[in-house]
């Protein structure tokens, strides 16, 4: 399903520019058009789907997959690349700005101006099991979604 | 291959403390002892692996299903969480701390403390499709050195 005010999808189907360095079945992969660093590529899904809810597992995994191997390209190419990081935001608070899941992965070096901040204090045992405990009862209300539960690869 | 002096290979032979979520053949789930908000999560492969050139493509592909599936749990628990990130990070110079993959899922909410810092000027597509080249070149690179490309999946 294609959204008409959506670029992602404007760009699947051709009709936004975009400089493509993948395309399968499946997924487009391109450079961000405001890089943190010189190289910054997003791999999104042809099918339009906003964020995790909507992606299917087995599309989401791909997606993965073709990010691991532009990561490796990165490395591979004649653009500055000491590091590399990949990164998702599914959800306005999680800073998404394009409705249209996209992973991004962007090639590192010291100095290249990209930070993150936050409150990085190490936290008591009780705190983090309290924490676990909320997520495998989370996970247990997927499952009982009727959300098929992950497997490990066969491969 | 486990490493001796690798707290994560410790976590997953059970000789290190940690609050696990998830445990299947491949990978385990626990909470991070530093956490940017709480139920922040990383996971890893059971096998040890520095960063993205040892990890093998299916593997990377089954912990990101089970990122995606943490981070709907996430949605489902009863900790804050508006939004999720994920994050990786390969390599000292992208931040990365503990030489054995993990990938990062951790909940957002507004005000969460969380912040990301970098110059997000919009470029030139002519600087753009340079990019693009250099990434296609190292995709090249990457196969020829007998990499097996990324297929779309089949379900």
């Amino acid at each position: 399903m294609a959204v008409h005010d959506c670029v992602f999808c404007a760009i699947v189907r051709g009709e936004a520019e975009a400089s493509i360095v993948h395309e399968d079945d499946t997924t487009v992969a391109f450079m961000d058009l405001q890089p943190v660093t010189p190289g910054h590529l997003l791999v999104v899904p042809k099918a339009h789907a906003p964020g995790l809810e909507d992606l299917p597992e087995p599309l989401g995994a791909h997606m993965w997959t073709v990010a691991h191997r532009l990561a490796r390209a990165l490395r591979r190419s004649n653009l500055r690349c000491d590091g590399v990081n990949l990164f998702l935001a599914d959800g306005e608070a999680a800073f998404q700005e394009v409705f249209h899941a996209h992973l991004h992965v962007f090639p590192r070096f010291v100095g290249d101006g990209f930070r993150i901040d936050a409150d990085w204090r190490v936290r008591e045992r009780g705190e983090l099991d309290r924490s676990a405990a909320a997520v495998r009862a989370g996970l247990l209300a997927l499952d009982a979604s009727g959300s098929v539960p992950a497997r490990a690869p066969t491969a």
